[in-house]
C-alpha cells in the first residue's frame, strides 16, 4: 500500500468549495511515482477524523497527507485528532510562535491569543513549515512505516509547503525515482464504446497502461508507463501508442494540448491557407472556437452569422428557392453558406453550418440534432455531411458537438489530402 | 448516519480530474436535510470497492451515492464490485438494452456487443433510468436501511438522474420536508469586496441567510430560508431581497436562470426590435452567447466576425483611415463596427466589440485585456466604452467577460430608456 488523501473540512461536506487540492496532490504523487488508492473527505470532528486514521492504519497505508483543519478557530481541529489517536502529547514550539509574531508585525498586527493553538504539535513530529501563511504543518512517523504529512487547506499555501518541504522530503526518501510518464491520445468520429472495442486487448497491458476517458466532443485513451526517466518510459510507450494510432486511423486527430482547433490551425498556417465562417444555429460558437487559439488571425479571416434566412440570402447568396424547398437546414444551404462566405471575406477555405440546436424543431419534419457541415474548398469544391446527434442531448451540447464536427471534418479534408 | 458518496475513478486518484461531482450532490444533500460525513474517492478496482462497502455498511450509512464506473469498458466495474459485495447475481435487463439500441439508432449508429454490459443490474435493484446517456444506474436496497444509487461519473448525465428520479424518490422516502428554498440573485458591473461591503450586515442574518459568490462573468448573493413550505421560506426571503435590489440599483439584472442573454432577450422581444452583432477579438463568441437562448432567433438576426481587418473594411464599412490611425482597438472603430453590422443585415440595435484578447498584445503600445465595445440604436445613436480586464486574466475569460459587458451595456441602455 501507499499513499493516501484525507481532506479536513466542513465546506467541502456542504458543497460550499470543490476539493482542488485532492487534484493537485493526485498528480504530484503520480509524479513522484507514489501510488495511491483512497481520497477522503470528513468534516471538522475529531471521532470522525479518527475512524479515518484507523482505517488507513489497517490500510497498511504508508503516506497518509492530511490537508484542511489546521488554523487557530475551534473547528480547525487535525493536529488534535491526529495526536490523540496515536496518544501523544501535544507540545508547543517556541519557534513558531516566534514566526507567527513575526508575520503578524509585518502586517502591523498583533498576534491574536487564538493563534497560539497552531504551535502545538505532536512530541516528536518536525514543523513543515508554512512560508505564505501562519499555520505550518507537520511530518511525523507515529508508527514504524507510516509518516503523516499536514497542510492548511488553502491551496496555495498546501502548494507552496508541498514542493517546498514535502517534495525533498520524499526524494531523500527514495520516492520519485521512478516516474509515471502518461500521453492523452485525442479522437473524433469514433465513440467511446467503438474506440474500446478496437483497442480492447490493449487495456490488459500494465506497463504501460491503457485507460479511456470520454470527454465532451472527443474520446481520450491515456497511455501511461513507470519507469525509472521520461525517456525510458516513452520507449515503453512508444509501441501502443503507434498501434493505437494504426488501428484508429483517421479518428486519432493528437495528443496532450493538440485541441481540434489547434490542429486545424496549424494545418492551416503550414498550408499558407486562410479560413472563415458562415454559421447559422451555432451562432458563432465555430468562430469562437477556432479564436480560442492565440495566433489564429494567422489564418482566420471572420465569419457571417446567419441566424435569420435574409441575411443567409443577402449576405451569403443563398438561394432562396433552395431555402424554400430543401429547407435551412439542408446540406444544399450548407453548400451555399460556404462557398458564400469565402466569396464574401475572400478566404481559401470556408465552412457552412446549419442544424436543429433545439430544444425545439423548427417548422419542418426534421429532428432535433440534425445539423448540416459543408467546406469549400481553395478550388471551390464543395462536400458537405449531415450528422445527427440525438434529440436527447441539449442545445449547448449539440451546438459544440457541431462545431467540434465542422472542424474535424476540415482536418479530415486535409489528411486525405483531397485537391 | 446518514448519507455517504464515493465516487470511482482511476482518473481522479491520477489528477486528472477534478472531483466536481461530490461537490453538486454535497449541496443537494443540505437542500434535502441530509446531513453526510464521508465522501470517499477509489480507482477502478473490485476489491478496493469492496473494502469501502465494508466500512459503509460498518458505519451504519443509510444512503450510499455511487458515481462513476458504469460504463461499457473494461475498467468500468462499479455495479460488478456492489453485486458481488452483497453476493447477487447480475441480471440483463432487456429494457436498457432496447434504450441503448434506439439511442444507437438515433444517432445512426450500430450498438457495439460491449454496451451489453451496460443492462447489467443486481437481481432485485430497481433501473435509475438515464435519459441523456447510455449507461444507467441503480436504486436498491441489498439490506435493511440501506438504499445505494449509482450515476455514471459524466456530470451532465448524473446531475439530469438526480434530478429526475433520485431526488423524487428521496422526497417519497420522507426526505427534504423541511425545505431550504434559495434565490441566487445576480449582478454585473460591481465586484464581489465592492457589492459585499454594501451589503455587510445581511451575512449576520441566520434565516434567510446571504451569502456571497464569486462566479465567472459575474457576482452572486445567495439569499436561503428554511421553513416548512417554499412559500413561507419565500416570506423570510422578500424583505431581504427586496433591499438588496434597493442597494444594488442597476448592477442587479436578475435572478437563478436570468442570465445576462435571457434578459436582453426578453427586453428586445418584448420591444419587437432585432439584433445584429459584429465581433473582432470574440471572434463569434458573442453571437454564441446570444444564441445559447432557445428562440432568440425571435430577435438575433446574425453577425459578422470581422477577424481581419479587410472585413472590417468590406464587410462593415470601417474606415480605413481610421484603422490605421487609432487602430482596431478602438472606440471609434467599435462604433463603425456597429452601425456597419446594423446596415449589412438590417437589425434595429447592433453591437461592435474590438479588443486584445491575449496572451500577446497587437503592434500598438495598448495592453492585453484592452475592450472597445460600441452600441448602435434604432435611431443610429451610437455609443461606446473602453473596458479594461487587466493583462493577468487568460485569453477565454477576457474574450468572455468582453461579451458578458456588450450585453449589459445593452441592458443598462434598455432600463435607462434612452431613446
Amino acid at each position: 500500500m501507499a499513499a493516501e488523501i484525507i481532506c479536513v473540512g466542513t465546506e467541502i461536506l456542504l458543497g460550499d468549495i470543490v476539493n482542488s487540492n485532492s487534484q493537485y496532490l493526485a498528480r504530484e504523487f503520480a509524479k513522484l511515482g507514489i501510488t495511491h488508492y483512497f481520497q477522503s473527505v470528513v468534516g471538522d470532528n475529531i471521532s470522525r477524523i479518527h475512524s479515518l486514521l484507523e482505517i488507513a492504519v489497517q490500510r497498511g497505508t504508508k503516506i497518509l497527507v492530511f490537508t484542511g483543519g489546521l488554523g487557530p478557530t475551534p473547528d480547525d481541529l487535525t493536529t488534535e485528532a491526529i495526536a490523540t489517536y496515536f496518544k501523544t502529547p501535544l507540545v508547543e514550539r517556541p519557534e513558531i510562535i516566534t514566526d507567527i509574531t513575526t508575520k503578524f508585525a509585518q502586517r502591523g498586527r498583533v498576534m491574536t491569543p487564538n493563534n497560539r493553538k497552531q504551535a502545538l504539535l505532536p512530541e516528536g513530529a518536525d514543523i513543515l513549515p508554512n512560508p505564505t501563511g501562519t499555520a505550518p504543518g507537520l511530518i511525523w512517523q507515529p508508527i514504524a512505516g507510516l509518516t503523516i504529512f499536514t497542510f492548511p487547506g488553502v491551496p496555495g499555501e498546501m502548494k507552496r509547503m508541498w514542493q517546498d518541504t514535502a517534495v525533498p522530503y520524499l526524494k531523500a526518501q527514495g520516492y520519485g525515482q521512478i516516474v509515471i510518464h502518461s500521453e492523452m491520445m485525442r479522437f473524433r468520429g469514433i465513440g467511446e464504446s467503438s474506440l474500446a472495442a478496437k483497442v480492447d486487448h490493449l487495456f490488459e497491458l500494465t506497463n504501460p497502461t491503457v485507460a479511456p476517458y470520454a470527454s465532451k466532443g472527443e474520446v481520450k485513451l491515456r497511455v501511461a508507463a513507470r519507469a525509472e526517466s521520461v525517456e525510458a518510459a516513452k520507449k515503453l510507450m512508444d509501441p501502443v501508442v503507434a498501434e493505437i494510432k494504426a488501428i484508429a486511423g483517421l479518428d486519432y486527430f493528437g495528443s496532450d494540448g493538440a485541441s481540434l482547433p489547434q490542429v486545424i490551425g496549424d494545418f492551416l498556417r503550414t498550408r499558407q491557407e486562410t479560413l472563415a465562417v458562415a454559421e447559422s444555429c451555432t451562432g458563432g460558437g465555430l468562430g469562437a472556437l477556432i479564436t480560442s487559439v492565440s495566433g489564429s488571425s494567422d489564418y482566420f479571416l471572420g465569419g457571417i452569422t446567419a441566424y435569420a434566412n435574409a441575411v443567409k440570402i443577402n449576405l451569403l447568396g443563398v438561394n432562396s428557392a433552395d431555402l424554400q424547398n430543401q429547407g435551412a437546414v439542408s446540406e444544399t444551404v450548407a453548400q451555399q453558406m460556404a462557398l458564400g462566405v469565402k466569396q464574401a471575406i475572400g478566404s481559401d477555405w470556408g465552412i457552412g453550418i446549419t442544424g436543429i440546436a433545439g430544444p425545439k424543431s423548427d417548422d419542418s419534419a426534421k429532428p432535433v440534432g440534425l445539423v448540416c457541415v459543408a467546406w469549400a474548398d481553395p478550388q471551390n469544391q464543395v462536400f458537405s455531411h449531415t450528422y445527427r446527434y440525438g434529440t436527447d442531448r441539449d442545445r449547448e451540447l449539440i451546438r459544440y458537438l457541431s462545431a467540434c464536427d465542422a472542424l474535424d471534418g476540415l482536418r479530415r479534408y486535409f489528411k486525405s489530402d483531397k485537391p
